[in-house]
């Protein structure tokens, strides 16, 4: 394969982006949950790709998928790689598998060209970084950055399969999924790259950016009570109705996260009792989902936020309890990595633009590991988790170039 | 019984009102819909109860209970009172009934007296005032109205039962049913005694009010539509949230509503679609039910509304489609029967009080037909439609006088 020649590199991820998504669950969309024979499919898929361009591939005792491409000495510390093959229901093509086939492409040029690196690299395929099966997430990547937390096996799926039948089942090794996480020693580093998932870059007219951080978040139930009464007969003077109330909360906290560095403020579920067209509300309970790449704009968000929900409800006589369902910390990728990227990136003439990641990622299982950093892709209209999830082949291509270049030029600071 | 010992009126009213109660489709708690077997006891228990009050009584086409005490000469023209015993599911015991009962022992007090009128009394028991079994209300008010609609008569219950099988089934006569309607040279006024069932008289510290009239109302559906993405990756300056759409349009209805003159704009239902706590609402259905005694001030706080809601979705970037589910006009209290009520109310040492209905009521049905009244008594909490709704003894004891008192001095205007 030849780098010059228009937009190879791309269509071969894509290629196998198409290929890997007829391991589903469903013939008529792609669901590939952790674990499942659909799931068991596409790592062996993988596997065979994985060796195909020059790496020692196993299946490890978590259900990842791991290919080892060797540097210039062998048993080199090595620059971890990866992302998940795990999906949600009815998922896109593109979250997660974009970035495991990019990343063996990537060695596979370099393999084909019989070229060795100063430091290994090892490729992860990594399962269940969704939860769409069990209610427990980042399993695969929390295992091999030595995190992992053996509570998490005996989470069960919708039929009462817990992970640990599950991944006996599926031939892993749950008693030794504590076991398999990599030293501090043996990396130098994890990098992902991936769609991002938002609508940031196409709103900037770029095809990839670099990531500063993953949201730190903090999520919530309001619960406010007022009092119900008929739509008729209660005037507005007397009225204590809780979705008015609910109203200002939601207006104040969009207005508060439009203020934040970075904040993003979402009342993303609403439902108000007794819900009848001639009944004045009396209670009302909401969401609330706030997230930032920087731990102390998004708790300052939060106490402005409590704070003036609770200023609303005094004004209006309503009863206001905010109970926390939810808090993760941010992790903020190292600044000589995104400079490495932000080097790629200029490199392929197209300006560097930094950007923080809104959704979880593998790479947030690596962040007390060592050092991480991710490239993100332009997505259209910024869908995922939906079948409508598109990406060009043109962006898939310089991205992978550009990932590529990244790796090429890998100088760790350790 | 003497009228100047305690509050025996009021306890005489209540006792039946609590007998009638029995007359349930369910032992636990009190469910009597139009023209079920508990409808037709309680039918049967008020036709009773008329008959010992010394009029003559029957139980007409459309299955309404009718009791007629003779003026001075037999055939004058008459004064209608009454309200209905149907009730809601799971209903409080005085709506409606409570009317009837004090209507019934007011005719009851002039017969023991051997009292006769310058007019005739009709007292009447409805049916179907509140529409809790089948898809229309007022069925039998309107057809001692004249304004009787035989479409009616094809609206079905839950069974699949219509107004017309079960009217034959109950004995009554569907055919006459339209046929049964009052005269305006029959009849000089129609007026009812009812719980307020709102808030208004009890925060006044007043047993009693005049209704100055039945509001109008109108109804709507709001439909908003914006964009869903994802609550972690969307930044706030992209997002097209239309549950944000929906909460300043929810606030400046209520604005709106405090600002007019005796208006009342409720938002009591709301839907926000995909409704996950992780995602930026995209669709957003929400009711609005607007209430005033004025047309006038209805309609002008209708089109502040939808223009007020038109400007946010525009400044928003969301559709708004506005589909109007409802259009009743108001129904005036005649200004002389006004004056009668707060006369009688004054001769009672009660501060003359005038209120709006917010509800409907069997009143509305006559305001084509001839002058119209109410007189509202206070009601606990304002509660009403519920198990809980209550009065106190003295509240029906000095309402029933008063009402009694009415009828008594009442001076027909024609």
């Amino acid at each position: 394969m030849s780098l010059s020649s228009g937009t190879q590199l791309g269509e071969a991820v894509l290629d196998r982006v198409t290929e890997l998504a007829s391991c589903s669950e469903s013939p008529e969309h792609l669901t590939r949950r952790y674990l499942t024979p659909a799931y068991k499919d596409a790592a062996a898929k993988v596997k065979a790709w994985m060796e195909e361009a020059g790496m020692s591939a196993e299946i490890d005792a978590a259900g990842n998928v791991v290919g080892r491409y060797e540097g210039e000495q062998p048993g080199a510390r090595a620059l971890l790689i990866g992302s998940h093959i795990d999906t949600v229901r009815d998922a896109g093509w593109y979250d997660g598998n974009l970035g495991v086939i990019a990343a063996i492409e990537c060695v596979g040029v370099l393999s084909r060209q019989g070229r060795r690196l100063p430091f290994a690299i090892e490729v992860f395929a990594f399962g269940n970084e969704e939860g769409s099966r069990f209610p427990t997430t980042l399993t695969g990547s929390r295992s091999v950055a030595g995190t992992f937390d053996p509570a998490c096996l005996d989470a069960v799926d919708d039929e009462g399969v817990s992970v640990r039948d599950a991944l006996v089942a599926f031939g892993g090794n749950p008693a030794r999924a504590g076991d398999i996480g990599r030293s501090p020693e043996d990396v130098h580093a994890y990098v992902e790259l991936h769609i991002e998932q938002g609508p940031v870059l196409e709103d900037r007219g770029l095809a990839v950016g670099t990531v500063t951080a993953i949201n730190g978040a903090s999520r919530f139930e309001l619960r406010l009570s007022g009092m119900a009464g008929h739509a008729g007969t209660v005037p507005m003077a007397l009225r204590r109705d809780a979705l008015v109330g609910a109203a200002l909360m939601i207006s104040a906290i969009e207005e508060i996260g439009r203020g934040g560095d970075s904040v993003v403020a979402t009342v993303g579920m609403i439902e108000a009792l007794p819900g009848s067209i001639n009944v004045v509300p009396g209670d009302v309970t909401f969401s609330l989902d706030v997230r930032a790449p920087d731990d102390g704009h998004r708790l300052a968000a939060v106490a402005a936020i409590k704070s003036r929900c609770r200023d609303i409800a005094d004004q209006r006589g309503l009863e206001l309890e905010i109970e926390q369902k939810h808090e993760a910390s941010h992790s903020i990728c190292s600044p000589w990595i995104m400079d490495q990227f932000d080097a790629a990136v200029a490199r392929h003439d197209i300006k560097p633009f930094r950007l923080p990641s809104g959704a979880g990622h593998d790479a947030m299982s690596f962040s007390e590991l060592c050092p991480i950093g991710m490239l993100f892709m332009r997505c259209g209209g910024g869908i995922s988790h939906n079948p409508e999830e598109n990406v060009t082949t043109e962006d898939t291509d310089v991205a992978t170039r550009i990932f590529l270049d990244f790796i090429e030029r890998f100088e760790p600071q350790d």
